[in-house]
């Protein structure tokens, strides 16, 4: 298991194949370093003695003490655990903990490659766990990249006028394929070490070459990385705070014309299995939610009951509702989750497997929740959210005795902590980073419709009718 | 463990102490029957092999084999079979299995009792040990009777103009008290063999007369059951179906005067735990509430989709999206109530206790949830729900080919069956019995409104406080 | 004009052709007599000085002081008319005011009409201005018949497996048409004077058959009214109320081959215009609901605080909020239908047609609250709405006094005040008429689904993408 | 009528007393210029014939042509004219237009001078009748000053641990008062030509420090403004929308010891009259919002209409669905300012003032709706909203070709505009003026719970509660 400066010094040897604000960058670049800040909270906690039966499991593979966000799932414990692990992280990140994405795309891998090999006697599982057991000793960090580009929404892939808005294969070679494409919103990839890389959909049998599942190496020669920064508001020193670190850069990841190699290859044509994957990865991922998003969800509760208590409203009746609504998402999507984790399954390849109703219920409750939670915290913060004077005018020798006298709450209470506390709020309501958090509640992980569709395509509505039949005396 | 025909024959023997429709009626009386079909399901089940492990458990008093529903929860197992058990009779019975009211106070009972002896050095857990182990062996059926009439809202008990507004001790003996009150939307008091009362609220220190618990027969002396009906809609026989069979008899419980043998209390004066038995049994209810709103949300959903299949709009996209909103909503509740039972813990007198937490968070989103669960029965269900022809104009020789012409919908379906659907929806949206369901779907165990106060009043918000302070930085 | 007595006795004289409860009943019957009693207002209130000026019109035909449910709208101010006394008359029914439906089919045919006549050269326009004026003078009470059975919802009217799913001419004769087929939900049928009946939808060229609008006398040879009865709860004499008098009759009306003369025939063929003329009279009558639910939500929303009074939880603040939210709906509702009104416009005919997209944005807010309104009186009434014990209990020497002690709620409140006040909330909450508002507030006029389309049909989307477009700086 | 030269002039001239990013700034600031651009359109847009009508009025003061802005309404012409008028210049502005403000205040301070001066005598109408000309004459800019720092919510102005927390009077001498505090959320106070300054909310009777109106130029000495700036993002030259160019300055303006002639003066220790000028202001803005959120709305319509169009998912059910959502919150917000004006007042001054129902109701619903109206912008546009690569990749020699292949959407739309519609709603969803658009929607002009409390306040909730009664049968 690495440090948090191993970590980095790895990203800092990798070719520079960034773009960022107009430069090309390597993973030195300040920028970047600030924003794996929740990644390195990873490696840093792992030594953590709180942290430290959460954060580590013990690999199927070789057996070894590894990091939990390399581990392939094993029980409900495990599924478990790395639920109660990513709430409790997002409560220290301020938000998304980040290296779950690359987790849940290996335990998707895992299951599926089995699944293929059992059907057509091919090898991607072996590949797998190669890469798997390489992955894990080297405690890597692994960017999930699914979403294509997708052009024309009602065009299949094979149809769109430019084939390459999905990703597919130009070139199949003895030793490998090439591929070309892009996948979008793919958070993290600047600052991970392998880019993990799976179809966004179900492809139809005339659609192998865009039924192609692979990893490679970050800096592969041909991969772009273009990378959006989202960090909080800009602070002097001294009212900079633990949310002036966390960062995050989401990422257009261009491949244009990349080999890869065979060993790095988990699907290849079987389209009957590209949705499976496609699905496979979104199931673990939207487990993964219903750890995060109570987290955040916390973060949030925490942030709005702050701000009432320094306006001394927290005992208002309308106050107290509103943080109960807050609870009761978190805790209902948790829930969800739970229930996921007790009633899963072991798939073929040993991977456990949340349960598909329980991790989509609970992924579409906190989606369609998070803008009424930022709505609440923005009506009990009030509009100081966004008039909140910048801190050079809260430092400002002249004129900083006015901000800091009229920013003041209830007595007692120090302006620097009221300014603080306005501060934070207008992270989450005001920055670009909180406007990532956001966007990334609705669509992280499968926008609400997506799961929509899962639990319908899941669910057997037949059984609720005839439950139906037999109250109406129907026999058919 | 009884037969229902010992149920009902043990009924039958009581004392005539009910009046519905302006009469005295005894329990052998055809109402009271029919609305005991749900009571009467939990003996004939328990006695099916499907249902058998389910619907029975040992007795940590005897050791013996009892019925479920008169069970002290022992085990985490014990908490998510009740859940689940509540789920599938709900399924069967078409709405409310009504038995469970009676098993959660005597479950909230074990656990207070211990709890004032632990304190007070009373007697109360062997009184309700002896009680149980009666209960048990006479596979008994229980009516929790909680809600007193509370008068002015605004008044606590000690200060209503009429004092019996909250039941209350009227006189003190050597060997017992006379009570005198009522407890109002006593659900099946009419065909239970007992009665057991706890405070509707929190006691005052000078409340004492109001901090009463017992049990006593449902036909004592001085109690009157002032019972009122609630059923489906009347069909001729050809169209009856197993929901014509549903019925509920909602109760005010008279108690005028009414003597209670010390054997027989529960709580006696000691004020501060009036407050923990009325929560506690509110919490094992709403854990109940877990289970059957499900359950009675499976059913919705199998009646609204029966109606889109024989329309034909199953595959409208709106359609399966409302009828994934209502799936969602019984899995979260479920979810929440799975997650009760494992995070549940031991009370001192070894009964297993649902997590506060989960079970009020699963309770309160059924309650917001259920008008609208009847909103989409209704959008999808059309007007017919309510103008569909009475049986008797089917039936009729001159007429009945126009409605069963007029109500036939796709192509192969009978007319005979889209009536019937459409008389399932009627009876859950246009029948007294399904007004019952949406009330107590509010209500019952409970309103939102009192989930928030339980939730506020558990849930550790300066917690998430905390979290809030570290990442602004605000050192107190 | 008529008075209510003349309405009566005219209805008593039809041909008995209505069957309810297995009989075949004429229009005198007291079920029949009962339901109309909303009707019976139209007319008395006509001779009341309070409503004179809102239920008088001047005819445009004739220049006669007609009722104004009869009338055809000529002015903003016409229309302003109409949707304040449907919102007064409300108050009084407790409930829907029923006659404005045959008042809105003629307005909408009297636009259409004249549409055909003008593009096909036809007679219509002459046609439905004498049947108006026929109409006018006697003072006639139509049943706006819309609604066909439908069959598969998915096939066309000219696809269904039975072509009379969709009502349509199976005859042509030189003196008219003879048509086969059904109206559903057909409210208020069985004491009309007449039937006017419309498409119910666009027709495809070739379904001419099926584009099809006349009106007939209620019994006319083939007609056959097969009603059902909606009632609040029956409640001994000294128990009555305003409200124990309202009632309603839902009706399918079956035309089994009847003629309908030429001269009454106002569209037969023109298939073009027949969704012209199905959305027309749901125009105006979702502009009449614009005044009606705003009515009813004025009286939901007083039952509420009544009970919220005699509670003494009319302070708390959640009561507050709740009750606030009603007012919202009802006043939002009926400044959508304000804004209709003052931007009507004038059809070819003359006709005062209200704006479609505020009469359809009101309608549809209406139905998307309903059922919440409901919840919020369910929730503010608290379990009385179905527990409480019927009247005969709260009559009964014996245990009356029961009763009436717990139903009591504040002091200074007479229990038979307290009593009425519940029994109120039940009709609404837990009666077949209560449910047939619910129903009727989803579904009535077109459900919030028809409205969806109608706006999206309407509105101009493309002038919102251009104020986008120039403010992207995107030149096409 | 000035021209904006003019108007940006006369700014120039004025004093430095703002502080922006630790700076002293004059009015002539690019950034002070910049935020200006709504402000500027109403002078531009005066000359322009398809909004002189609008935007002008004449004077009741003088009989001259003066822009609306500065315009007292005489009818409810005038106030459909400023509805409307604010809806349009919001499509081009593409969001607050920021002059209402001033317009609001002083409308609300001509009601309550004359009604002050009917009550005690006093002179403050003339006061303003010369304010108010000079005001028109010169064209002037006003930005209202009302919102206080508030300290503890729970205690009143005079129970403050620091009195200054409400602006109050602190000396008074024979020309005028000195005062002292701040006014928060002062929004465009930067740009403006004059403060006008009124109480937030009612005074007790020991309260007459706090009970102080005027208007001051907003460079008189003791006031400093402290800024808080809210633009777009930052696009590089070729891809700068006209969006790019709007801006807003939030400010903190603060009061130290200003001195305030007598002749400025509105309300001085009339404690009773606070309340209904702190009101009436938000009466006149909370019907200017009726105008501004439909505005607002029908942009954010159309850039989700036009990422739809250019994803080619328009036609998609949930698609449309959700934009007709979008549709009825602006059009039933329209629909109550319409109604507000319609059904508005003459007060004793003369002025016309809107229903306060219907302008509370209609600000109250665009409040609750504007988080979610977000949403669905969010929903429909994806990820992209916040993951667009900056304009610096977009114009990048070496991957710039990648950024346009990968964020074109549909066949036939350039890369260019594909990226300007994500870059469109990029500024509304990610960028610090959506931000501020979003808090401004929750509470500018009033939180809906001061909605709740205004219609609470003057709904007559007796008459419904009579409508219940009647219909119960209950004779008090």
């Amino acid at each position: 298991m690495r440090t948090q400066e191993q970590y980095l010094e790895r990203l800092a040897k990798m070719k520079k194949n960034i773009f960022l604000g107009g430069e090309k960058i390597g993973r030195d670049d300040p920028r970047v370093v600030h924003a794996s800040s929740a990644i390195r909270m990873t490696f840093e906690l792992a030594e953590n003695p709180e942290f430290e039966s959460l954060l580590t499991a013990t690999s199927h593979i070789t057996g070894e003490k590894i990091n939990r966000f390399t581990h392939i799932h094993q029980s409900t414990d495990d599924l478990l655990k790395k639920q109660e692990l990513t709430r409790k992280l997002c409560h220290i990140a301020g938000g998304c903990i980040q290296r779950c994405m690359g987790c849940d795309m290996l335990n998707g891998i895992s299951v599926t490659t089995k699944n293929v090999d059992l059907k057509h006697g091919t090898n991607y599982h072996e590949n797998f766990l190669k890469f798997a057991k390489y992955f894990q000793e080297n405690d890597l960090v692994g960017a999930g990249s699914q979403t294509d580009a997708k052009g024309d929404r009602l065009a299949r892939p094979s149809e769109q006028w430019d084939p390459d808005q999905y990703l597919h294969v130009v070139e199949r070679r003895d030793d490998g394929v090439v591929v070309r494409g892009a996948k979008l919103h793919n958070t993290m990839a600047p600052y991970a070490d392998e880019l993990i890389v799976v179809p966004t959909r179900m492809m139809g049998k005339d659609e192998g070459d865009w039924a192609i599942a692979f990893a490679i190496p970050a800096d592969t020669e041909g991969v772009t990385l273009i990378a959006k920064e989202a960090f909080t508001r800009q602070r002097e020193d001294n009212l900079k705070s633990p949310m002036s670190n966390i960062g995050d850069l989401e990422c257009m990841t261009v491949f244009d014309d990349v080999f890869v190699p065979n060993e790095r290859i988990f699907l290849n044509g079987e389209t009957r299995f590209a949705g499976e994957l496609a699905l496979g990865f979104a199931l673990f991922h939207r487990h993964s939610y219903t750890g995060c998003k109570p987290g955040i969800g916390d973060v949030l509760t925490g942030v709005t009951a702050l701000l009432a208590e320094y306006n001394n409203t927290l005992k208002v009746e309308h106050v107290k509702g509103k943080l109960v609504d807050m609870i009761c998402v978190a805790e209902l999507v948790y829930a969800a989750g739970m229930a996921a984790a007790y009633k899963s399954t072991k798939a073929p390849s040993g991977t456990q497997v949340p349960n598909v109703i329980y991790a989509n219920v609970g992924r579409r409750h906190a989606g369609h929740a998070i803008y009424h939670e930022a709505e609440i915290l923005c009506d009990i913060a009030g509009g100081l959210a966004v008039t909140l004077p910048d801190s050079k005018e809260y430092n400002n020798p002249e004129i900083g005795k006015y901000v800091q006298k009229y920013v003041t709450r209830k007595e007692g209470v120090s302006p620097e902590n009221c300014y603080r506390a306005y501060a934070l709020a207008e992270d989450f309501l005001a920055s670009e980073l909180g406007a990532t958090f956001l966007v990334a509640g609705v669509h992280g992980g499968g926008s609400p419709i997506m799961e929509d569709i899962a639990i319908w395509g899941t669910y057997d509505i037949n059984k609720n009718i005839n439950l139906a039949k037999n109250l109406a005396g129907i026999k058919d």
